[in-house]
């Protein structure tokens, strides 16, 4: 599948790479590009999927057993799951009838760095 | 100010406190929850406004100091910052003519440790 829809974090050579989000005021365009990763989370639905797919045992999960967890349609899950894709957050590939997700860890790495306090490394939640 | 609309994280008895968003498949309550939270994250303006008030010398900055960076008309900034506000990420407080804001980082760090994989504590970006 295409990746030219991603999101790709920390490129920005205009604000330059990786500026901490609490530690110095954001430029415009980095703040545009981080915003779409964001707005990808401000979705209840998608972030249960995105924490199915990255709890999933094995590293990736069938679309066939993501579905069943939701009261929604597959076309509606399947938007979802491509808001998430072009966030950078997940990946896919088909195999066969099945389409198959895992976790971009480099993205949430980089969000919870972002996010994170010079000398107060977050830990992770249990 | 009220505080009666805050978001408050990990506090929702239903699906446990702190769940790890990468470890365990959240909960219906707990996405929606979470969700708010990422969503007032996802705006361009509204994450520049947080990182100017997080990356403030002194940890407090007036609104009068935010207003200048934006074209945009002070009554939207102050919906924005409403917005952050009830999402848990800063509070406020008037002193004479201004309102002076500050970042709230126990919520910072809560969805930093959410995006935190076990055993790879989220280094801050600098």
């Amino acid at each position: 599948m295409s990746k030219q829809e991603l999101v790709v974090l920390g490129q920005d050579g205009a604000d330059g790479c990786c500026t901490g989000l609490l530690t110095t005021p954001l430029g415009e365009e980095r703040a545009v590009e981080l915003a779409k990763v964001f707005k990808a989370l401000g979705d209840p639905v998608r972030l249960r999927l995105l924490s199915m797919i990255a709890s999933r045992e094995g590293g990736e999960i069938c679309v066939c057993d993501l579905t069943p967890a939701f009261d929604l349609s597959q076309p509606t899950i399947s938007h979802h799951l491509k808001l998430l894709r072009q966030a950078g957050l997940i990946d896919c590939e088909r195999r066969g009838t099945w389409v198959y997700y895992w976790l971009l860890p480099e993205t949430t790495d980089k969000l919870a760095g972002l996010l994170t306090r010079p000398g107060q490394p977050a830990e992770a939640s249990s």
